[in-house]
């Protein structure tokens, strides 16, 4: 016995995503199957479907913003019930006894987390992601969604931009009083620019298009960079407490480096194919700065995100596609020409 | 008026240094006047020396490990008696008002503090170091020495290599619980073994050369791993939850942060000519690790480093040479010939 579900998959680095059938195992007393709704589009979606990080295994369904309606739990299942909205991020699994997972940050496990797409499941099978109908996920790592059913869609990419940003923001202590500087206005920093703003610190967004400025501060900026201009990033030098860099292309850190306060911190989440330009170790030594990374974030912590955004009205700037769009979709993710967030309005196209 | 005192300067880049006389200040209503009895050789005084960093001041006398005696306190000093044994290191003044002055962390200061040497004490004149007979500064940046006078010479270097490692050891918390690692055997390295070890940590020094294997056992390295043996590296991977990198020629550092733990920081203290091959993102994401830089030390944390060295009962490992063998002594340094550090035995050579 098993569950058929539609879906879309890559086969191979160069096609286009596919029309596809899968088979979810029956839930399992600790599993709860959901009717996926809504899944956001990562941009990880299309370098794993590409085979950017070399570590595609083919056919390859991805989507890892996941939100849909509980329509079984397995027995020993006590946290959610048939007609829940519930949601999905990038972890279906991970070891459950390191000290990462014993301290809620599965994100981290030693052993490696089990990706909700090309991963490696119980049984040892490839995961498949939200880019389908259903999905059959252990109790711990699903979430409840307490937003408002109007807002659906647009919580899906909470489930990873949302949680990307929100963990690295809390870990570093974002709050009042302090001055948070935001690289770049994409799925992720917009993202970040929302949710630092409810935190209560003073935001600056930095951004090559000076044609971003009044959507960021629509968004929460309380002031915009053109960071193309020395002058403009000249007046910010030594200011910020904490600068989140969402920007996954090469670029030069040291601009960045050098706009921290003593102490602070400058944390990149995303990740470049080709390395950016080792940044200078003075930028480091002369304010004791520190060049930091963040992954994700844990299910704990994707749990108090998820009931912060509720609590604050946030959801994600989104572009609501059919499935059948998704290859295009990928083409003008791309061009950044997205608003900020593509999301496949899986139940209305996927039949 | 002002103190004639026998001195040893670089008038080039390229010429040995040379005897020479200067002139000091008389002290002022809150100065210090030393009669310097020791000056510790920094890898740094070489860089100056020759005009590595591009900023040297000529004449150029180096020198910023110094001990010596008290002969004459201005009439507000009242810290200071004549007679007292006391130390100057790196700084001689700082603003005193911005927020790193006022936090005591003048090394910080965002006008950028006054260098013992190379630097533009009051009035803009070219500071001059410990190469010299006396030397007279500042109380509150004077430090009182409480070792036994037979230590002197080897109480040197703490003025420099001493608290830059000690400053990032406490910043980063290293104590008992923690295992540490540092990396490289040198004038900052051997400082940084024997005050990781004080402070109850597990210390792993890493060096290129196995002959260094037994002298950092007997420094305080529990553990010594020779870090061109991909094998022994390999088996620190995720061990470790600080380590302290005092090697200033260009290295991979991504080596060392896959030793990290989660949440573990690598800080560098050296500062390479050229920059270090880029880290890899994905070493910082994968476990929420920090890459750091960390300059000397505030003055109050100097006194406290002093304070604790004194009562540990630790030294530098020294090799004593008479003034006229400093040029000899920068050669031997390039070749890492020298354990740990070369001290100019000023009142005995210095005539």
């Amino acid at each position: 016995m098993s569950i058929p579900a539609k879906a879309y998959a890559a086969f191979d680095p160069h096609s286009p995503l596919v029309p596809w059938e899968i088979a979810r195992r029956d839930p399992g007393p600790h599993d709860v199957q959901l009717q996926i709704l809504y899944c956001g589009v990562c941009h990880s979606d299309l370098h794993q479907a590409r085979n950017e990080w070399k570590n595609t295994i083919y056919p390859c369904v991805p989507g890892h913003e996941i939100v849909g309606r509980v329509v079984a739990v397995g027995e020993k299942v006590t946290r959610f019930k048939v007609g829940d909205l519930a949601g999905v991020g990038c972890m279906v699994d991970s070891c459950g006894h390191c000290d990462a997972c014993a301290s809620g940050e599965e994100q981290y496990c030693s052993e490696g987390f089990v990706g909700t797409y090309n991963g490696r499941g119980p049984g040892s099978e490839n995961t498949y992601g939200g880019y389908s109908q259903v999905i059959v996920v252990k109790e711990s790592f699903v979430l409840h969604i307490k937003h408002p059913e109007k807002d659906l869609a647009a919580v899906a990419p909470l489930l990873c931009a949302g949680i990307t940003t929100y963990s690295p923001l809390r870990h570093w202590k974002v709050g009042p009083g302090k001055r948070v500087g935001i690289v770049g206005l994409g799925g992720l920093g917009h993202m970040a620019v929302k949710l630092a703003h409810a935190m209560g610190a003073h935001v600056v967004l930095f951004t090559t298009s000076p044609a971003k400025t009044a959507d960021a501060k629509r968004l929460g900026a309380d002031e915009v960079c053109i960071s193309k201009d020395p002058e403009q990033m000249a007046r910010y030098r030594e200011q910020l407490d904490f600068i989140l860099d969402t920007v996954a292309a090469p670029h030069r850190l040291d601009d960045y480096l050098q706009l921290l306060k003593r102490d602070g911190t400058l944390t990149l989440v995303g990740a470049p194919s080709e390395p950016h330009p080792s940044p200078a170790v003075f930028n480091l030594l002369f304010r004791r700065r520190s060049l930091a990374g963040s992954l994700i974030g844990g299910i704990r912590e994707t749990q108090e995100m998820l009931d912060f955004c509720a609590e604050h009205g946030i959801v994600s700037d989104i572009e609501l596609i059919p499935i059948d769009y998704i290859n295009t979709a990928y083409e003008r993710m791309l061009r950044s020409d997205v608003k900020y967030r593509f999301v496949i309005d899986i139940a209305a196209s996927l039949k």
